[in-house]
């Protein structure tokens, strides 16, 4: 059978509805390279706001960043894709050096193999008919390699019948857990069990290593805990010979403790039979919540992370209107929950511009979202601020994975806010 | 010039992409009457979940509840189309007799249009060169009605401009605001300056009527003082011979008030020189959070809704798997923030279906999910409940706005869970 990314990427690839919000007026699709040369800029009004905007320099710095910082420690980095799920920024990813693109979802999946991506590790346990039928048609293509996770007995039995009948062998790792946690095995009872249904299900799902998400947890040492088990289960499970790979795949790290991972991971010297994979998605455009405070930690405790210039930059900004000055002290943005993530804080105003200015300035410091409805937000300001219906305002947030997914299509914009690329994404 | 719907819709119109989440695998794009065709069951596992599903019969209930309610008062319809930005929930609205279709930004008006939505009502101000784009360009099809709000002389001078260099006079709405509200004039002075604007601007920006948004306001006392004052503003408007349409629109009502709207703005006996247009947008598919709580007190108060029939049903279920149940009393869902509002009330467990059973069953009510991610969900439950790794739990939601934005594409089902039918949206 003909790869999915043969047949399908041909007739659908990332051809941009005029419908969607954030680009200017386009009459009928167009490919991203087309929009490239419609010579739109920001500042010039030739889109239609709100838009979500992508720095080129500075996601050019995040990589690098990044790649620098996983090949200092001689492991390798899946990005999590899900956070952009724009298939073109998975290339860019790849293109710097990435091993592979990690994914939640079969729907995931589907769309970034369709898109050419050729590893996939689905960070999530792979449930329902439909879902491993997604899986198993990418499958038939022997040139893409895949990983998802188990944590139960009764997840191998389903995964073990539906690719045995199919003549298929699924690759996955063992994904270990703690109380209160998300999914994974909690103790040794709950392993044991995998391992012996892992067994009996031999020919149709390998076992191919470790794996665990350290962010469900949020002090440090017990963190440092959790990836000591990871550490001392995958040297258990190699000892056993357990493992269907060489070498084995140990994996942890979000964007938050990917550093203390890499030190974990690679201070307990496991060598050649293990392959240490990193799975950080919010550091291609970074954030002004959690991330920012995390990437400070980093900053400040990590050896590497310290020797390295600047640390990651904010690479997204949604632009907006201002709609309205009904009264004194604040201002009606044409921005809403539909826009921007809120869930870890609202967006952080930062420029200001006025069409026809030469540039925009930095956004008064006492500038605050105080409020988001749907399609608008509350901004606070002081009597007597310079501003004006029309004023543009360009904002940094918090949550990149919420921001994107509301998102269709971000234009790409260079340093002078020309718009030079689009990506699109496939949430 | 030809209608941008001419022009566009035939290319575009209604191709669902492969890539979505929540449907059956489809190696290539299909239109939604493909889809219909595909034999697909939710309940034989052909979809891959998580999925948002809308029941055919529900919506249709809800379709003809508010079409009888609006009746009844002999208002107009003009369903807030942002909810579901679904041009075929757009087209079953006009088709049961609404007015119009009320958007929130210049994109969405784009959208609708291209989809032969031929009157919006834009309830917020346009601002913004492109945006005006947009609009003018929608505008050069003489059979398309739009109106969108100002609530300041300096829009008014910026839409003059923009529209007198154009030739052409966009129609639009006064709007009233109050103190610690959204947009909107608050009081006389911003009143006479915004019509002061308009005389100056009168050849290109014509006022057709006033407009409110009641939902900013909580107590209903101050909600009917507020509905007082724009009936009251009407009334001098008319008298002054201000409005460029008769009869002149006064417009209000989200999802929320639209019965105390009701009944305020008929009650003022306006006559044949005012047209009322309401516009709910929820009511197509309810919800079972802050949109419940309104229909209960409507129910209870209003004297038309008495007499009706059941009242409105929530009609969209997200179903999702269950991933893993890795500790006693916790299940983890394939289901989280990016399937499903989060932000009124997280969603609510109502059936339970295991994969080979005759049906689905009513999830018992102590159920809870107590936690949302990005892509999972935990679910509370007891020790001891027959759950099973597999099993598909359907969920109703609060806030159905924050729900649909995040589906590309919602599967259509009858009482039988099969997939009749598929509507695209386009956020």
């Amino acid at each position: 059978m003909p790869a999915v990314s043969d047949r399908v990427v041909t007739q659908e690839a990332s051809s941009i509805s005029g419908m969607n919000k954030g680009l200017g007026l386009l009459e009928r699709a167009a490919a991203p390279e087309e929009i490239a040369r419609l010579g739109w800029n920001l500042l010039r009004e030739d889109l239609s706001l709100p838009s979500a905007v992508l720095y080129a320099e500075k996601m050019r710095h995040n990589l690098d960043w990044m790649q620098r910082f996983i090949t200092a420690y001689g492991v390798k980095l899946a990005p999590h894709g899900k956070t952009t799920m724009a298939p073109r920024l998975f290339q860019m990813q790849i293109d710097t050096g990435a091993w592979g693109i990690t994914l939640a979802t079969a729907q995931q999946t589907w769309a970034a193999a369709t898109h050419g991506i050729r590893r996939v590790l689905m960070a999530n346990e792979l449930v329902g008919r439909e879902n491993m039928s997604l899986i198993a048609r990418l499958l038939e293509d022997p040139g893409f390699e895949f990983y998802c996770l188990v944590d139960s007995a009764e997840l191998v039995r389903q995964l073990g019948a539906f690719f045995r009948a199919r003549g298929q062998r699924l690759r996955v790792l063992l994904e270990l857990g703690v109380a209160g946690g998300r999914a994974g095995v909690r103790d040794d009872a709950q392993m044991r069990a995998v391992l012996e249904a892992l067994e009996e299900w031999k020919d149709s799902v390998a076992l191919c290593g470790v794996e665990l998400y350290e962010g469900v947890l949020s002090q440090e040492s017990e963190i440092r805990a959790f990836l000591r088990r990871a550490v001392e289960v995958t040297r258990r499970l190699t000892a056993e010979k357990r493992f269907e790979r060489t070498p084995a795949i140990l994996s942890g790290a979000g964007s938050a403790w990917y550093d203390v991972v890499a030190e974990e991971f690679t201070g307990a010297r496991l060598g050649e039979a293990v392959e240490i994979v990193l799975r950080p998605g919010c550091y291609l455009t970074h954030d002004v919540g959690s991330y920012r405070e995390a990437q400070a930690r980093i900053l400040a405790s990590n050896p590497i992370a310290r020797q390295m210039s600047e640390g990651l930059v904010p690479a997204l900004h949604i632009w907006a209107y201002v709609l309205s000055l009904p009264e004194a002290g604040k201002a009606i943005l044409g921005m809403g929950k539909r826009d921007a993530a809120f869930d870890s804080g609202l967006p952080v105003p930062v420029l200001t511009y006025r069409p026809g200015d030469a540039g925009p300035q930095e956004a008064p410091a006492h500038w605050t979202v105080t409020k988001m409805m749907d399609q608008h937000a509350y901004l606070q300001i002081a009597e007597g601020d310079a501003l004006r219906v029309g004023d543009m305002i360009g904002f940094d947030i918090a949550h990149p994975c919420l921001t994107f997914d509301k998102w269709r299509v971000l234009p790409i914009v260079d340093a002078d806010y020309n718009v030079i690329d689009a990506v699109d994404t496939y949430f």
